[in-house]
């Protein structure tokens, strides 16, 4: 099994921070549903996981995802299909955590991004070499929603993976692109 | 000068393919205008060219602009106003092109992305080298939206970069994922 095959990504709408450092539940964006699925595809991982309590937001992904899958969308643009594909809506973050136990027998490792320096902190190098180091073991990636994943998230993380830098101080990026840019470093050739 | 302060990016609303291989004028997607200029303060670059011909999407465009930059938006998230400060909107390619060529006194080198194997196809490490080489000579980056940017686009084109391979053979990234990732191949540390 390839790293990336047995390899996550979980985007959580709660519990992550607004701007005022209050918990929350955001709202599911479209296009994050789309753009991830497909960065996810390209790099060949097993799942993304949307998470979210609010259950009316849940069947609005389910809604998109089954549109893409059979409804009109399937064969407007299959590519859509194949990436939708690998789209499972999840209540809570332990419940996408359970369903990978599931599948595959073990407890993934969980990753958060942050700023670097924490205790379990790590570089992309020293995650690619993590998991090579043992293709058994699951990898997910959580990535927040709104002002970030709370301190709680951080806490029950296996690994924090640094911070993307662009050379400058400005690191302000979409979750999408985010995403995009943390699969390539961590699955491209 | 860096090479990212004197590289620029464009996003080509015309001409472009649809999904019949006919020429057309795409609509601007919000998200587009958000998170590219995102990934290119993060970046560094100089400049973010949005293109279309259609005069009332160029006045949208300003509109989202000036929110974020002088109006209430410019408050609330001053990230924003940091990133949209490098928007341009410009009616033709041209245009965009004139307009770097008035700042920096040279015509910018244009690189598109498309498959390999075409006779000024280069790779992420070679476009690298070639900017380092020459850090006086502007390039700018052209991504297409809808079905791609036409025959006639490639022509004009100085550079043809590699496409980004996740490994597999599905390769349909968003137009989003797509710069954030090609921004951070020729510029992330």
């Amino acid at each position: 099994m390839t790293a990336a095959a047995n390899f996550s990504i979980a985007l959580i709408h709660y519990p992550v921070y607004d701007k005022n450092h209050d918990i929350v539940a955001t709202a599911v964006t479209n296009l994050d549903v789309h753009d991830i699925a497909r960065s996810a595809r390209t790099y060949g991982l097993s799942r993304y996981y949307i998470v979210t309590p609010v259950e009316e937001q849940r069947r609005l992904v389910e809604k998109i995802r089954t549109h893409w899958l059979e409804g009109w969308g399937s064969t407007y643009n299959p590519k859509r299909k194949l990436a939708l594909e690998l789209l499972k809506t999840e209540d809570t973050l332990q419940a996408a955590v359970a369903e990978v136990e599931e599948r595959t027998g073990k407890r993934p490792k969980l990753v958060v991004t942050g700023a670097s320096g924490r205790p379990n902190s790590v570089t992309f190098g020293e995650l690619k070499a993590l998991m090579d180091a043992d293709p058994d073991q699951p990898f997910m990636l959580l990535l927040g929603t709104g002002w970030g994943l709370t301190e709680q998230v951080f806490k029950a993380s296996d690994y924090v993976l640094e911070p993307i830098s662009g050379g400058g101080d400005y690191n302000h990026l979409s979750v999408r692109s985010a995403a995009a840019i943390m699969l390539d470093r961590l699955f491209g050739r």
